[in-house]
């Protein structure tokens, strides 16, 4: 009835392009925001002029920092106890940032007034580079912040220090390697935008909104502005994807709210794609230096890193506090490392606020990125062949549940099964007797291009999460889910999670058909609608089928029990003498006597004599406060051909084994996996957000900052294990990251093998591949000249 | 924190002109229905020619009884299990009647189209005086139905006719008396509307209609119109006025909905005040012969009724099937008489359908005139005073809980005191000795006015109803209610009634603030949308506070105990340690020690550990099945004046005592009660919906059918006795419709008492007064020449 290959409901709309965007809703009397924005990194603000603009005929409100000001709005909370600001009225602190919101009546408008606006800036000198952000004489960025007298923002560690050292101290090998994660961006096909209009009269603020998590967003507007929470209602509509782009509260969705506020009108904001590009929230820019312990036969015995993390000039608002580093947590990866120390120190530059999601957020994509190169890199400097290292130091089944370095508790797996797999679909030694062929060749006779074979075994931690591991906002992070089975047998479903593009309206029908014996096409999913939804933290981290997807379950699973008693009315029997089969109750031994669900609801709506303190209906709510975090893994083989003359490397092959758990629908698990797949060749081998020395942005357009398409993209390989999660309520595990994870070591790894190079930063492009052959690669984060 | 006198939240819109009712939906690309009606009261239909409509430019599409019929839904199903026409087929059975629907650009468009289409009828003999209905020669009405030769509807007895039979053959005294119930209409201010949104891609159905039970249209909609329940959505926005007139299904709406399906366009359709005069759902239309048997001294002994109920040509869509006699079962009103019988017999006529609700539905209405005017016919042929009559028959508190003759359980009431208290309100005596002064005055002097005392004790049923009781269509009358208090504190509640005026959104939030110690103005009540709602049965019978109201009382105490829960775990100590104890739970014995839902609130969507099993949040969801209807009551005193010259009379004062149990809000029971009441003085002196001889409306206008304004309203005197109803969890007993019940008996027996007559039927008219007071009233029913 439920779970398996299904077509996905929702790209009926889609594929029509009949879905409703943000973009696509239209109010009457409705007002257009447009941002002024810096164009300085860093600079003091002398003075702000906006008479010009306010006697423009069309414009209805011009919000300044000082009118944030007077409301108490110009700054607005970080989850990281801090402060961002809404619009600048000190200085501004990176190229890009919001300095004036104009409200007129159409968006040309807008626009054109933002030119009428005069600023006067005293530029200051920026700090660019990471590296340079603690020295004693560098600028101080975040002046605002009381006793702040250098650009640190946090020190966090984890993991035993001494126990490394002393492994360390006593190792055969030691490897060390610097690598940067450079700053890219989520770039999701829909820019970020609002519709909010606070209606005067009821003071009810509804706003549509590109957001992945609503019922935050109705929090932190209840916190900021002072709205009571049952008077906003935040309605997500369809999301032309999030990649963690749209989880955090940004300048726009703040303007427009006070923009409406202050006409009486609804005020939409749009980003353009400049925008996004240049000031939203960014991803990674991990400057990591890390250190491999190993026996010489390639036997890890430690791990040991520090880290720099560029967070930009402001945190990201949903960077959170208790939590700077994230799931870095997990960096010793698949294997059984025991002595591992980490060490991040984050700082202030004059960029726009980074430290924030791209799936995967919170820091596993780099310290997947880390150990997976490590590992290559030991294997590089022993001469081993880095599947077998990879091998002989994965985590064994009977290890499982495995407490790693830092204390999580990873759930679930059998990771030799799922690398040997993976080498098996490879054709893994028929590839090394090619490569070594190939490279003959190439050395025989100068002409011709060189193969690279990459491995990447990754471990994902998802479904955050178990209280008091995941504290946001002094949240827990337990997602609702509401039930209701109409009289005639069709079901609604409500959760609090958000789809961006994940197929929830098929995945979460096929959770509760499965659960209930009907159709999925009899399951409408309600999400994204706070108005209408459980509270719930949203959706990130691959939490839906985790969190929402186990609270799907298990008040389908209330309902299910429900439905037992109403059917023993029925059948005259008591409930305990009826048995789940085949999509009904039946009574044990007599099986001709059944009753479905339809039949049931139809009962629970009507006369039938219930026993006494049986409620009629077919309905229920449940809250799933997960009890650990699910760990889903897989093994990559990434295949690479590079032409040493010009630099290009393109990819040849992929082999994709994803072992997630159970499957609800195994062909949008493959469509999440694709495109993870795609972002890891994107992220290997083209996309960086850079910058020059003066913090002028370089990467404000797709001409500039390039993204992979399926030109880029070979036929991906798909291969799956399953081992079930023990403590999900059908053993899923969450796959939505899991390639972004794991697939950007396994290119890069290919890229370097077939170069014969020990390291190359990221993005390898031809230019840098180029060099890399001639033996001196570039830091990308540097500006590209 | 709850209970007591508020103003209603909602007027900051209503008194604004900011409240959205369905004519203010503007969706895009809206098109317009309009509807071509029956010229004749009873006609064959030859041909129907829509060529030159279709034409029309602006026209989308002309939908007639045969393009209905080719999807089979020419005719739709009635809770009567017959059917009522949808467009008209092979005849027109009432003036009125629907028989082609256009769909155009604009609401102009459509009406000019309308005069574009050439119906060719044979006109028919019709039946329009419901005591010829049963005539061997009159014309078959209903001969589309199977094996139906004549014009009978149902028999319907209730009470013991031969224990009745033998106490009047015994009596001392019987009187009887004919009395006619006018029809009538319940003339909201909004009249009906929809806008149905049928979305081709998704297969969603989305209804903006001003119905009073937004659930049961969704499920006529899934049975008659074959989509799915889950993909259809009907939202009830703000409604101007229901008064049961929005409960049934109407032809316009089932033919906006296809409407849609063929233009892919949402439709909307409005009526204007003259279609919803002539054709949506009437009232009454009873001919009752009452006898009544006493002893010589004034104390009832039974009761005897036989009733012809007009029908009009269909049943109404929300005539129930199982109870074609409704609450009549209440006729003994509030008096001991435990020897009593009735029959009732349906009959179809050439009207617009019928026999549905106008506030109170289902015959309460008619019952309680009946009874009121008996006992005072009782007491002008016996020349006692009716207020003694009364206090010497009406039922003891002793009684309660009390059988009446036809075996429905009155829950509570103690009768007396509210007619003392009515009685001294209205200074009894004194008015007496008034009267007698003014009618020797007139007599003495043949000029000047009369004066007229007028008693009514009426008692209501309402609150329907436990399961076996009222079954319409075969489901069973539970309510539903969720509730969910947010981080902050605040709480939003979601019920399956929906208000039409009566101030729910103030009363239900009143009532989850009583029960969880916050604001009122901390709840937000959602209502009319069937997505986001429980299932329920809607509002009508005034069954929003006995019902959804019980509902959410519950609903909240379900929160509260989930609340202590999670306060134990907060203060460390047992939840039986804690007590609830002004709008908080505290340690017994240690007051300081306390946590308010708000504090317990953002606690449980916290990191707070809680017991095994106890989900976090803090939401319930509850089902409220009524063990039995509750049954307010009250005294109610006219004073009127008539000029027996020109036959007008004024309602000089109006005292009403209503026992409606526990009041949530006082203010708004009050502007209830003033409703009502006014609606008693136009049934009682003006309002008729009369008919020529062919079947022709005569009172298809404000101008013709006449309804009262303030002008023709006293000051109105309310009084209150608080009887709770034992088995409601606050004692509440619902009061939407106990002045529209009690009052018209009241209003004409003071007219009839001022001019000294035994009976005449109301509508009492200057004409219809100066008639009886020469001694030749008429029936209203007929013509008016």
């Amino acid at each position: 009835m439920g779970h398996g290959p299904m077509l996905r409901k929702e790209d009926a709309r889609f594929v029509r392009g009949r879905g409703r965007f943000v973009d696509d809703v239209r109010l009457p009397g409705m007002l257009h925001g447009a941002i002024l924005r810096s164009p300085h990194a860093h600079a003091r603000i002398l003075s702000v002029d906006v008479s010009a603009a306010e006697s423009h005929p069309k414009v209805r409100a011009v919000i300044t920092g000082e009118t944030l000001a007077g409301r108490g709005l110009a700054w607005m909370p970080t989850l990281s106890h801090d402060v961002a600001a809404v619009l600048a009225t000190d200085k501004v602190r990176y190229q890009g940032q919001e300095v004036v919101f104009v409200v007129a009546e159409d968006r040309y408008a807008a626009r054109d007034a933002l030119s009428l606006i005069e600023v006067e800036y005293e530029p200051l000198p920026p700090v660019i580079d990471a590296r340079r952000a603690l020295d004693p004489d560098a600028p101080v960025i975040r002046d605002d912040l009381d006793g702040r007298a250098d650009n640190h923002v946090f020190d966090w560690e984890s993991g035993d220090a001494a126990a490394t050292d002393a492994v360390f101290a006593s190792a055969e090998r030691v490897s060390t390697c610097d690598l940067l994660y450079p700053r890219v961006h989520p770039a999701p096909l829909e820019t970020c935008g609002i519709v909010a209009d606070l209606d005067r009269i009821t003071g009810k603020l509804t706003v549509h909104a590109t957001t992945q998590a609503p019922h935050t967003h109705r929090m932190l507007y209840a916190l900021i502005a002072g709205i009571p929470e049952h008077k906003i209602r935040i309605i997500a509509p369809d999301i032309g994807g999030g990649f963690g782009n749209k989880v955090g509260m940004y300048p726009g969705y703040l303007c427009s709210v006070v923009g409406s506020v202050l006409t009486g009108a609804p005020v939409k904001w749009t980003e353009d794609r400049s925008e996004n590009l240049m000031s939203s929230s960014f991803a990674r820019d991990y400057h990591m230096h890390g250190e491999i312990a190993a026996t010489k036969d390639g036997r890890i015995l430690g791990l040991r890193v520090r880290v720099l993390a560029d967070h930009g000039a402001f945190n990201g608002t949903a960077q959170p506090s208790k939590f700077p580093a994230g799931f870095f947590h997990v960096f010793t990866g698949s294997y059984d490392v025991k002595a591992a120390h980490c060490r991040v120190t984050g700082v202030y530059t004059n960029k726009a606020p980074g430290g924030v999601a791209y799936a995967c957020s919170f820091r596993i994509t780099e310290a997947s990125y880390l150990v997976e190169r490590m590992v290559d890199v030991l294997s590089h400097d022993l001469g081993l062949d880095p599947a077998a290292v990879r091998m002989a130091n994965l985590l064994r089944p009977e290890q499982f549940p495995y407490a790693c370095a830092t204390g999580w508790e990873y759930d679930s797996g059998d990771y030799p099964r799922t690398l040997t797999l993976a080498l098996e679909m490879a054709g893994y030694d028929e590839l090394r007797r090619e490569q070594a062929e190939r490279r003959a060749a190439y050395e025989a006779t100068g002409r011709g291009s060189l193969m690279g074979i990459g491995i990447s075994f990754f471990t994902e931690a998802v479904g955050a999460g178990p209280r008091r591991t995941m504290d946001i906002l002094g949240l827990g992070m337990a997602d609702g889910a509401e039930l209701r089975v109409h009289p005639t047998g069709t079901a609604v479903l409500r959760v609090s999670c958000m789809s961006q593009g994940q197929g929830h309206e098929t995945t979460f029908a096929q959770i509760v058909g499965e659960e209930l014996g009907i159709s999925p096409d009899d399951v409408e999913l309600v999400q994204g609608d706070t108005d209408q939804t459980p509270f719930g933290l949203g959706t990130y981290g691959s939490r839906s089928t985790p969190v929402s997807g186990a609270a799907a379950v298990m008040v389908a699973r209330k309902v299910r029990e429900r439905a037992r008693i109403v059917a023993a009315a029925m059948l005259e029997v008591a409930p305990e003498d009826l048995e789940w089969h085949k999509g009904r109750w039946q009574v044990a031994g007599d099986p001709a006597a059944g009753r479905t669900i339809a039949q049931i609801a139809l009962a629970a709506h009507s006369d039938l004599d219930l026993p006494d303190g049986v409620e009629g209906h077919l309905d229920a709510t449940c809250v799933y406060n997960p009890p650990n975090l699910t760990f889903p893994f897989g093994a990559y083989i990434c295949v690479v051909d590079v032409d040493p003359g010009t630099g290009q490397a393109t990819v040849r092959r992929f082999v994709a084994v994803d072992d997630c758990g159970v499957r609800i629908n195994p062909m949008i698990v493959e469509g999440q996996v694709h495109g993870g797949l795609a972002d890891g060749v994107g992220m290997a081998l083209m996309e960086l957000m850079a910058f020059d020395d003066d913090g002028n942005h370089l990467g404000a357009s797709f001409m500039d900052y390039l993204l992979p398409t399926s030109m880029e993209c070979p036929s991906w390989e798909l291969g799956e294990t399953v081992t079930p999660s023990p403590h999900h309520p059908i053993g899923a595990k969450g796959v939505g990251e899991s390639a972004t994870v794991g697939s950007p070591a396994a290119v890069v790894n290919a890229v370097l093998d077939a170069i014969g190079v020990r390291h190359a930063d990221m993005p390898l492009t031809p230019a840098q591949v180029w060099r890399a052959v001639q033996g001196r690669p570039i830091r990308p984060d540097l500006a590209i000249r």
